[in-house]
């Protein structure tokens, strides 16, 4: 089958991989994937990663131990755990030790022709989400995930740092929470699109903040170093950073002022799945308006060459 | 009268010094007050504050627009709000933007004869708790506050970082919660003075801490950058560091571990000066113990020397 790989520090397209079928999971054939940046990172050196890339997809069950997944349209949970420790047996295995994670850590990812994942981690798409829309289910979920660890509402100022794939994400969803919400990045047309859909949006070079009116929550999605700091200049005394870019540099952080002014830096990474797939259903989120280009998988290579150009949202790979 | 200053980038004693009696304020005449680290911090340049340094403290009031106060020991929270703005509304005058912080923004501190605060900062001292233990009443309260910032009981394990005075007092607040708690060190004299009221200690150099026995809450009160690397090397995922060291370095940190593994980093400064009286009235937490030193305040820069001394706990000046 064809596979886009990231081999001896290489990035290469082969149509001889194995299909990689585990025992006891299921085969899902892959019909389409994102490009997420954390692919862009693994080919930079995050993570340590070899193998086929790609974690974000939506896809048709060819086989499973459960035959009554065989044929649906399903997105899947991209950690696998080890399903015997404290965390798996509590149902989240989103933080196992033991875990492998699609396309990212120690499994084989969804830039390929089919992929293997457990069954439980498979989610059925509903008839009424296009394959377009189900294909931003992961990163959807992720947004997600920050309305599960920081509760959000009408009452909060809330920016959003990044105006690339994940924060025009975020933005979406923390907009379902009516909190007083400004998306800050540095590009006008993408921008744009989030102004097009009733987001307020600020330029980074005309933004200025006064002490008084810091935000109760920051969320740092840009995807830089740049971004923690001025996350710190933005939040409130007491307020909290949602941290969300994940990147292969150090940040150098005066962390008096987290101290001084007891604010709370806030990891987030995966979200639930449920929650992402009920808001593309109830069409509460805008997703296919961020797609910027799509491209074969065979053509692979010049597709993630795309995603790394400077100002590309979402990038699909379909099968 | 006298008074230890910091200033044109010099500490020096004077015996020149006003009065600060700020209008509407009490007087309070010092008896006893702590050298902390910040203290030392603002000598080598952070916070960039000039005047009399010093902000923990006991006393007696002098004069009072409460009548009722004169003659009273207390002791004083060290933040002063400006009285009007949503904070101090609240009640909470420790984030106020236009705060005055004695010894350390705005206001000259405890390093003196005489101090001057808002009646309503001071607290009186009962009776069964001696001055050498009130002076510890704004530390043990800074200890405290990491308790109403997190739900910490029995059931987590617990690490303190640092055996100096703060992290001393916070892991003696820690063992009131009857956690699973560790404080690791470098001094073995110091971790004997903990180990001496039955709190487990651990000597850096013998650390070693597997994954899966990562600790719930990782308390960084070391006073040092790379006490924040060691912290995200011993939370588990989904935990949290407290931190508390405020220094003037920056600190080079991977962020990448806090969003994969979904941790939370706390600053935490300031408590509530009630509930540290409050423990210290019931004889909960020894302190008097953590005494390394006494020295009049006329000898106060030779105190200072002293306290900057490595290894050196608290060192005590009187008036």
């Amino acid at each position: 089958m064809k596979a886009l790989r990231f081999e001896d520090n290489r990035l290469h397209l082969t149509g001889a991989a194995a299909i990689p079928h585990r025992a006891g999971e299921a085969l899902v054939r892959v019909t389409m994937a994102g490009i997420c940046n954390t692919d862009l990172e693994i080919v930079r050196g995050y993570a340590g990663f070899h193998g086929t890339l790609g974690h974000e997809f939506v896809g048709v069950v060819e086989d499973s131990p459960d035959p009554e997944q065989i044929g649906l349209r399903v997105v899947g949970e991209i950690n696998a755990g080890c399903g015997e420790c404290e965390l798996c047996q509590q149902g989240d295995p989103r933080h196992c030790l033991n875990r492998t994670v699609l396309g990212i850590h120690g499994r084989d990812g969804a830039f390929a022709d089919y992929l293997s994942l457990p069954p439980e981690n498979l989610l059925v798409v509903p008839d009424a989400v296009s394959d377009r829309q189900a294909v931003f289910t992961e990163p959807l979920a992720a947004a997600c995930e920050i309305l599960d660890q920081a509760e959000i509402g009408q009452r909060h100022r809330v920016a959003v740092i990044g105006d690339g794939k994940l924060g025009q994400l975020i933005a979406r969803v923390m907009a379902t929470t009516e909190c007083d919400l400004a998306l800050i990045g540095k590009h006008l047309d993408k921008l744009q699109l989030a102004a097009d859909i009733g987001i307020k949006t600020v330029e980074l070079q005309w933004l200025r903040v006064a002490p008084a009116d810091r935000f109760d929550f920051v969320i740092e999605a840009s995807g830089a170093p740049a971004g923690l700091k001025l996350a710190l200049d933005l939040v409130r005394p007491r307020g909290a950073i949602i941290l969300k870019s994940t990147f292969n540099d150090a940040v150098s952080l005066n962390t008096w002022r987290i101290v001084v002014d007891e604010i709370s830096v806030i990891g987030s990474r995966c979200g639930r799945f449920e929650k992402a797939l009920g808001l593309l259903e109830a069409g509460a989120v805008d997703v296919e308006g961020l797609i910027a280009d799509e491209f074969p998988l065979a053509a692979g290579v010049e597709a993630m060459r795309q995603a790394q150009t400077p100002g590309t949202l979402k990038v699909i790979l379909t099968t």
